[in-house]
């Protein structure tokens, strides 16, 4: 395998079908990056949205989140300020504190996307909520210590439930000062 | 969107780029499944494995996993017998309680991809792992007390950490008899 040697199989419109020696997988285009937020109200409770998900033609409980750089003029935007604005579009709350937690593939054999984490608390409820013109996005605000019987009671009852929002639990009952980034711009 | 219309972009021999509506995403050829493994040994220690992934260009730590029914011949495999068989390969343990935890999408606005967790514990090592003829795998066995840590020392370091292994680490610390389904098959 020559790491240069990237062929691309087709180009679409959002992502590309690409081949490095034998190795097929989809890249991304016109993203600078993946952000995931783990968004906190001062009432302990966790924010998820949920949404119909194309790919998979049913709905799906997932982590608040979204694409740096997506929007045209706007190629430069931080991922810090990716998490504020889709945390805003989709939950229509505005956080104080915005910490880098961790980042790493989705799923490493499929895709090269990476996704970065994000701990978001201060929140404070500014807007409506719900997404852009293109999305249809519910709000869920769910007490931390109900959320695992929540999520199975959902699961079971057919929703996809994105197993990182378990990445997101784990990390706020470890978060402390040595684990991470800190980032309040 | 009419979830009947899929548009095959491209097919590839592993992966193909489809749309439905205006949505592009890639789907797999030839599994059934995906599965990942949350192996615990009787010491505590959590199995990881690290591999080079070609569409990263880096090696990745990452729970065992692996496909169901891309053998042929054996396309019917079981995702039990697929998370028993992958943990073999790619560890060399064998596990005496396999219990299927909660499954769930990889990348669900990118993929149909579906990923089933497994927690396997009474392991015994019967085989030298390292995965088959076409793979490259190095096992770690982390302390579950030390992984936080470790995780993040090997982040710093320049490794790619896959988020499902704190997936991983979340349910084996709210492992319960209530939260997922039994299987010992």
């Amino acid at each position: 395998m020559n790491a240069s040697q990237l062929e691309t199989l087709h180009a679409g419109r959002y992502l590309s079908l690409v081949r490095r020696g034998h190795w097929e997988f989809a890249t991304r285009h016109g993203a600078t990056g993946v952000v995931g937020l783990i968004a906190v109200t001062n009432e302990a409770k966790m924010l998820l949205v949920e949404q119909l998900r194309p790919p998979l033609g049913k709905r799906v409980l997932e982590l608040p989140a979204g694409l740096s750089g997506d929007i045209p003029g706007e190629e430069a935007e931080s991922l810090v300020r990716a998490a504020r604005r889709e945390l805003l579009e989709e939950t229509g709350y505005e956080a104080q504190e915005v910490r880098l937690l961790t980042e790493g593939p989705s799923s490493a054999g499929l895709t090269d996307e990476m996704i970065s984490f994000f701990l978001m608390t201060g929140l404070t409820k500014t807007g409506a909520g719900g997404g852009d013109a293109s999305e249809n996005i519910i709000v869920h605000e769910v007490p931390l210590t109900a959320m695992p019987r929540w999520l199975e009671e959902h699961r079971h009852a057919g929703w996809a439930i994105d197993p990182k929002i378990y990445v997101g639990l784990f990390w706020i009952e470890h978060n402390s000062r040595s684990m991470g980034d800190n980032d309040r711009t």
